[in-house]
């Protein structure tokens, strides 16, 4: 593949994702576009926060996974209207991929529509997806190197989520290397510490989400 | 991209990687391509194994990054002859960009080439190396439904290491639940469970990794 061919691809990406964006912003729905490596927690994460925002939001969820529908079985769970995208192998979700899925959301009852990516810390940093603001969990068993070693993803979205802090005791992680990193590579970044598993951390995310959810509308 | 496209490039890799296979035959080189996700230890887990393998084998290393050369560096303060592989955003090795690195290597003088893929569960998975053996590295803070999630990485592989066993009293990971996963799509697949930065584990994978070269020879 050569790089006007990438070039061409992504413009119409943007083409698509400028349409999607004015689609959600017309039927009033805040998106955003959760991104992590495999394993990072992005599902519990999800489910914290719907669980959190459900008598208080209208919720919609896009599934991106490249087989299984498991983690939107896990989110169908809590009653709120789910889309599964099966890529096929494919390492990112694209707004092409994401159109037709919210095209079978029931956006005018939906505030809020969270679309969680394919487990992967480079392929989806290249793709909008016309969200309003693309979200990055990382965890802390991946290593404090990660922003120096995956500058592109880091460098694209609006917030961090550092999941997982509850196995800092147990785990050489430098939170003040890992903080050097991202802040080089954004350095207003809002950061967000948590353990999706027991909860600590996840009322602030998800507060602030409302207030941004409230801001739009 | 259409997949015609896809195929002959699937096809000329192939190709290239039976070249170099070739080539570390003559050479009496054995290969390993070690994968995984972002952060489930891959560079510790292979510098624990250089540093169990550095008095009985001649080690060499060649590193794929998407960017930087962290891991290169700590395997060169092993004292290996390393090559680092710049993809430039690339999400995996290919046999074209190991062919240069390759070269670099003095084979001659080497017994054990480790090759570091780039950190990604899904596009690794589609492109041979020409190395004699395929090893994923899993983690257990990654969570146990990987393997059904990720198949097409798990049902090409030779070796699995699960890593960070040290984290499952703090963490909800179901090991049946893994290895039925596991069984499914490779129902003979060496397995090895590890603590890379602990100790535990590694002397048995390491043993065997030394008879599999031994035994090419």
């Amino acid at each position: 593949m050569n790089i006007p061919v990438v070039e061409q691809i992504l413009f119409a990406n943007n083409t698509l994702a400028e349409d999607l964006r004015r689609k959600l912003d017309a039927a009033g729905v805040f998106g955003i576009n959760v991104m992590a490596s495999p394993g990072a927690g992005k599902t519990t994460v999800i489910t914290g926060t719907v669980e959190r925002l459900l008598n208080r939001l209208k919720i919609g969820y896009v599934d991106g996974d490249i087989a299984t529908s498991i983690d939107a079985e896990r989110i169908a769970a809590l009653d709120v209207p789910v889309v599964q995208i099966n890529t096929g192998g494919n390492c990112h979700l694209d707004a092409n991929m994401l159109a037709p899925a919210v095209d079978k959301l029931p956006l005018d009852d939906i505030d809020l529509m969270i679309v969680e990516n394919v487990g992967n810390l480079i392929c989806p940093a290249n793709f909008q997806l016309g969200t309003h603001i693309n979200v990055l969990v990382a965890s802390v068993p991946e290593g404090d190197d990660k922003p120096y070693k995956y500058p592109t993803m880091y460098r694209g979205v609006d917030v961090l989520i550092l999941n997982k802090v509850d196995l800092l005791p147990y785990i050489p992680f430098d939170v003040e290397r890992f903080k050097h990193g991202v802040r080089v590579l954004s350095p207003n970044l809002k950061t967000f510490e948590v353990s999706s598993l027991h909860g600590d951390g996840m009322d602030a995310w998800v507060d602030w989400l409302a207030e941004q959810v409230a801001g739009e509308r």
